[in-house]
């Protein structure tokens, strides 16, 4: 919370319009001169982690922007059972523009067959990859991933190795999920981590279409 | 990290499978269990805070999810120049269920000018008060109010009385902006927090088409 200091707070509104006038200034110059020195494009890996919410959310909102730009989007479900009604229906109006395809069976807890989850993250990975190393896709996410390397169905490793060596130069990958592994945050260019200030949940407030599904 | 213990790397398929089974059983009992209690549903104020990115992008995504659900969208812009070409273009492809609106000239670096930004946050203010309290929309975006609330542009208190008052019961709204003051994080249903871990301007690369518009 910014407290305003005597000296401002005794500022007739020139005042303050003038000193405000000056900072607004000095910060235009400062980010004109940073932007300058930013010049380069290149496709990035990006990371949605942390337990707050928004980590999918934000991937959905980068698929609308890259589609909104004509980009063509791929994206591997690790975790099926999201992304279902509202996303589907959403993705529906740009038909051709967009590839989605789901993984398996549902959350590993509803499951609870280990040997089912491990093939079930094998073949979505096998999609991912072709759709990483293709021509067709601008940008390609791998929602929930994280939760599948955390289990080790699929050691991070191999999916660094492979996003290395054979990711196009300008194809942007995101990646979410929670407890995002050392090696992945490591070789990504842009990581963001949601925390959890206050969630509904906590006051009885269940799930609701629209926000969650 | 999560190591292995000597114990569980000493495991078999079989056993390691056995385990996780029952693992994964307790989990979904204790989640069930929990599920089971949150049974209200209401209208969120919902904020996307902090410095990292995806604040923006994570309420675009919403509004493509509640637009997926048949829901109807209403969209302030207190920060013109954003959400301008990727965005639009997207949100075309559902007319007549979403309204945007821009506020004013752009960032407040770039007009300089306190009295006119002060007159254009109003104007936006009145915009976001007919869409907050009418009946038409389910979903209202405010996108980067806090920072029109941060340089006091407008009352924090202005607007929390507001939606206090004004807002109605199952009516979602979403507000974005770094440096949420305090009086609206307590007033929120939910907030999150988006923490930059990693960010590609720090190594020279620019923003870029489908990824930051």
């Amino acid at each position: 919370m910014s407290e305003k200091s005597p000296l401002v707070a005794a500022m007739s509104e020139e005042e303050l319009d003038a000193r405000h006038a000056e900072k607004m200034r000095k910060k235009k110059a400062a980010r004109d001169k940073i932007l300058a020195t930013k010049t380069q494009e290149k496709g990035l890996v990006i990371v949605h982690t942390g337990k707050g919410k928004g980590k999918s959310t934000a991937a959905f909102g980068l698929v609308f922007r890259a589609l909104g730009n004509g980009m063509k989007v791929g994206i591997v479900q690790f975790v099926k059972g999201k992304w279902e009604t509202g996303e589907r229906a959403a993705l529906e109006r740009f038909p051709g523009e967009v590839t989605i395809t789901a993984m398996g069976d549902g959350f590993t807890w509803e499951t609870q067959d280990r040997q089912r989850d491990i093939a079930a993250a094998r073949q979505a990975w096998e999609r991912a990859k072709a759709m990483i190393s293709d021509e067709e896709h601008d940008m390609v996410i791998l929602d929930e991933l994280n939760i599948v390397l955390r289990y080790d169905y699929l050691a991070v490793e191999e999916v660094v190795d492979f996003l290395r060596e054979h990711k196009p130069e300008m194809k942007h990958v995101v990646i979410t999920g929670r407890n995002a592994k050392e090696e992945l945050i490591d070789f990504a260019d842009l990581v963001t981590e949601m925390e959890m200030v206050k969630h509904p949940f906590r006051s009885g407030i269940k799930a609701q279409r629209g926000i969650e599904f």
